[in-house]
């Protein structure tokens, strides 16, 4: 009975169905969004929380999750929540340019809006020294302008200037884009909040095709 | 026109148009498979090599692209390629339970099949000493017995004994699966090769549900 989402996603989500109403919100404020999704379903609607790639993947999943513990109310104790999987951007951009998630990899958030820049650090290091490849998400802001040139600078030190770096943006949407580069030729003023950023690791390899463009995979063995 | 893949997934994927062909393997030998399905598609099928999960991750994509590399023939070099990217282990897992991936993670296979057991350690000890939550492909086999007892043993030296430990087996499928423990109680022999395990963070909580079972998430705060 109810859309609940930040606007662009419930614009991308399709048409509502009769007698259904949608709730739009900007793209901040996730715990609010959670606590007036399970008040709305508390009353007896049937609600459903619109995130884009997978719910469970750096989206709302873990934010009504956490609304559910930590400002919880009597009324939500007995609401039924189900999460439905989706695809990850990580997922759609590696479709798009191969397999570069083939093997062992890690997945971080570059945002220091909800953990301190230490952590991060010392996460891209770890992966770094671990050669996993590593994807990326929420490389860059308006806010944050310099941590995804600091995270290149870090990952320069441990790993290839050769590494394969993917740029995806807007995979499946309208103005999408796909780009290869090295991690030395990698700009990180090319990304923006929408795109993400896949390094491969050391095994990673790039497939020049013979009527254009690259394959870039990761192989499952490692030696 | 060809479907090419393991038998259990190509009954899973349906029943065949008229005039489709199917090709059953097992569930080795994915670079023959990658192989004859090039060489079908060479021919001027159009050929649907068939994975589970997500073919971008443990799975046939690396395989076909690794084939396309390693041992390419010249009939093979303009046939076109698309991945499509689909609903991975650790994903319908964690939607199960809640969104324990809703935070840096990294995706491991337990596998020593086709990489030493050194490198698999020290990517266990670098995603433990990262605080990553930790989610494992191909934890035990009927061959590889020990590798995730050591696995628990290594990260029991860095994690706490609360961890929040999840084992999904099957999930989607018939004779599904899902049980929640910590790290101390996670006994290695509850696991077969269909199961897919994910370990928490350290920020990793469980929340009880009032009516019984619980829900497993990680914040997207760190604190």
């Amino acid at each position: 009975t109810d859309w609940v989402g930040y606007k662009v996603y419930l614009d991308l989500a399709g048409t509502l169905g009769k007698g259904q109403r949608r709730h739009d919100s900007d793209n901040r404020e996730e715990l609010d969004r959670a606590r007036f999704a399970l008040d709305l379903a508390a009353e007896g609607k049937s609600v459903a929380v619109v995130s884009s790639g997978d719910p469970g993947i750096f989206a709302m999943a873990a934010a009504v999750l956490e609304a559910l513990e930590s400002a919880a109310k009597p009324e939500w104790e007995g609401i039924e929540i189900q999460v439905a999987p989706g695809i990850s951007a990580m997922q759609a951009v590696a479709a798009a340019i191969g397999a570069p998630l083939g093997h062992d990899f890690c997945v971080l958030s570059l945002s220091d809006l909800l953990k301190p820049w230490a952590v991060i650090e010392q996460r891209l290091l770890a992966a770094a020294e671990a050669d996993l490849a590593i994807a990326i998400y929420n490389p860059i802001s308006k806010q944050r302008t310099w941590q995804l040139g600091e995270a290149r600078t870090l990952l320069l030190q441990k790993r290839s200037p050769e590494t394969p770096v993917i740029l995806g943006r807007n995979l499946g949407r309208a103005g999408q884009s796909l780009k290869v580069c090295t991690l030395a030729e990698f700009n990180p003023e090319s990304a923006d909040m929408r795109t993400l950023v896949i390094i491969g690791s050391s095994q990673t390899r790039i497939i020049e095709r013979k009527y254009g463009g690259v394959w870039v995979y990761t192989p499952r063995r490692y030696d």
